[in-house]
């Protein structure tokens, strides 16, 4: 269901599954040492005051404190925070029965549904958390980057309801392709520019030296960054490759291992599409401490293969943005000033990827799969054919793996409990779907 | 939750609220005498024999047996059916407590989720039943006319589950400006064409006559019911005209029932949006006993002010498409050659209303309101930021006639339980919202 609210009679979510009420502090499972953000140009960890002017406190906290420094492994769900899940929380696990008898496999496939929330994404779950704490401090205003917009949708919501202002740089690309995704942040309130914009020196010069950019995440970052440098009580807000926006997302992993134990399984496998990383460490962050201990369950990272940064980039330090203004993450990386082929899917398009995931690819905790882009509008569209739902392009990702994984069960004629992460639906992706699938 | 398996456990609706095992017969309720259809051309009454080269048998008997002569009040879903309905129900019935706050109304204002559904309206209810009834029978293909596109996506859907062929027909209008309704069908395997097309002689006689036609209902079913006298082995699916969409759609009614009393409340009031007026009539048909027994509860029919069909139009017979090719039936009418405006609500441009819903609005059963356009959109766009659901510019029209109520109550001091049914969902449609609201 997607309105959990106690008064949601159909679903009676809280007879049986629970709005979970702390996130999972999942960098503390990691049975490695995580290395710490550098700053920008010297040699040395970030602390909070080089980037108070930045990032909203409690996010820079997180992310420099909790994430790999601090101590608590569960961190309680502000109330206003938790009110706001309860709005659209739990989200539904199902198992794709029709889907599973396609594939004639002996394999079990379980979805975690995020594509029925508020902005059509997961991304609400972090962006209500980053409103509120802006809130809090008297921020007034929240910038941030967006490819195919599920981010920017999610941050409207979450500012409009916490009565913040938000503005968004939106990648030209997806700003062109697809006016629904804007039109809906507009709705909400937002303002949103197309980058590389005219508002900012960097947008400028790119716009300069390139006058047909399509733009990139990075650039939008930069974007972004550039006008909270240069605008008073402006503060950043991001997606995906931040930790806070990780533990924030654990919400969906707490509650996947709740459903799936009550329907007496244990996973196997655990598959989630990869941007910045978000959604797969938030769904399978929980897990990182058994995966530690017993190898298991399995997590599988889906990417793009045209924009291949966990199976064919450097794991090293890089900047977050093309400015090179943010922290240096130890993380694989295409580099910073990567220009993104221009595949459908705008949300996988970032060259980074968050320094958690990362790292546990880096030490073989985690396996990467490069997918390529017309199979996985096909396991889109046959997701959609068996169980009625449209997956996001990312999402779509997850999917093709999942299936892949069905595929190497039947072979292996095996019983294999494999739980996806459907992290968006499609619907605004559809000129996608008829542009890659040749139909329309 | 949308897909209601017995294996989804965030909802399990198993134990609250149970899947409708039989559709009512509503007709049966209503306290005066329904008139029956009469035979396009003669007077009098339509005999199975006379369309059964249309319809599918069984859709034809319910039409002309169950829903004015039939004896049953309880109609049994059948197996595969309701083992359709039982993969993406029940749907949630939830209380929109944020958009209560924002209105400052001692009313509850609760809505029956139907935008979740597979296609993203309310209308598989019935195609799942409409292409099982065809592939019994052995027919290839079912032929329909589709506005906005949630009927054909819908029955797209059903018709690949059942191994049946689609052809849609869709209002030029539409067609030009909702290509993502179309490419959802395509995915689905339907072939769609624009109406008016050349592809029979109806669409050619009205292309030469008025080559900028933007077509309408009507005139889509005229070239589906062309397409279907001239080819072997097809069929007509009619997605809301139809008494028998209508009982197919008391599923709605039914389990609306059974959760609206586990909150332990009894409605004051039913909205629904009505085109053909299926959704509305599905949702509130199991309420019409009670309604000629008691007076209760009320009942309104939202309509848009420039199709003003229950509010303007004459209660009268007449043929439900363009042509002239279908019984004449008993209903409020703008006439079958209505040339309706251009406005953004495809679903809701029918020059007719089916012949219950007509009946019970001519005999002072059901109110009839106009709504505006502009203050429609104006309504879904609160909804969607007070409640993070988007709803279809159709829907909408619920929405504001609920919103209108429950500033009536506030008004009146009264605490009023309001229902509505939230017929589809609106993610396709926002350039239609960008047009009205001037953002974008």
């Amino acid at each position: 269901m997607t309105t959990g609210d106690a008064t949601n009679i159909s679903a009676a979510p809280s007879e049986r599954v629970e709005v979970p009420t702390r996130w999972i502090n999942a960098a503390l499972d990691v049975p490695f040492e995580l290395q710490p953000p550098l700053a920008p140009t010297e040699d040395r960890p970030v602390v909070v005051e080089d980037f108070e002017w930045l990032w909203p406190r409690e996010c820079l906290e997180i992310e420099l404190r909790q994430g790999v420094y601090g101590e608590e492994r569960e961190i309680p769900i502000p109330p206003d925070v938790l009110d706001g899940y309860k709005s659209y929380r739990p989200t539904p696990l199902f198992r794709a029965r029709r889907l599973e008898r396609a594939l004639n496999t002996p394999a079990e496939l379980w979805f975690k549904r995020e594509d029925q929330n508020p902005g059509g994404s997961h991304k609400l779950n972090t962006a209500l958390a980053q409103a509120k704490y802006a809130a809090d401090q008297g921020i007034r205003t929240l910038v941030t980057d967006t490819g195919a917009g599920q981010w920017g949708t999610a941050l409207a919501f979450a500012c409009q309801r916490f009565g913040l202002d938000c503005v968004v740089f939106m990648v030209r690309k997806s700003f062109d392709e697809k006016p629904y995704r804007r039109y809906l942040m507009e709705m909400l309130g937002a303002t949103v520019h197309s980058s590389p914009s005219e508002l900012t020196e960097v947008g400028r010069r790119v716009r300069k030296e390139d006058p047909d950019s399509t733009g990139s995440l990075g650039m939008g970052m930069s974007e972004a960054i550039e006008l909270v440098r240069t605008t008073e009580d402006h503060r950043l807000a991001l997606g995906c490759m931040s930790y806070y926006a990780v533990m924030h997302q654990t919400v969906i992993g707490v509650e996947t291992a709740q459903q799936i134990a009550l329907a007496g399984r244990q996973p196997d496998v655990l598959i989630g599409c990869v941007g910045g990383g978000s959604n797969l460490m938030g769904f399978a962050g929980p897990y990182i401490a058994s995966l530690a201990k017993t190898g298991k369950p399995r997590i599988v990272a889906a990417e793009p293969a045209s924009v291949p940064c966990l199976t064919s980039g450097d794991f090293r330090y890089d900047w977050a943005d093309y400015n090179r203004t943010t922290p240096r993450i130890a993380m694989y990386s295409l580099g910073s000033d990567f220009q993104p082929p221009p595949i459908h899917s705008g949300g996988l398009r970032y060259h980074g990827k968050t320094p958690l995931l990362s790292a546990l690819v880096h030490e073989g905790f985690i396996e990467a799969r490069p997918l390529d882009q017309r199979a996985v509008f096909e396991a889109g569209q046959l997701f959609f054919r068996t169980e009625g739902i449209l997956p996001a392009p990312e999402s779509a990702h997850a999917v093709l793996a999942a299936i892949d994984e069905a595929r190497a069960a039947a072979e292996a004629e095996e019983e294999r409990v494999i739980v996806s992460c459907l992290s968006g639906h499609g619907y605004l992706d559809l000129a996608g779907y008829a542009d890659v699938l040749q139909f329309g």
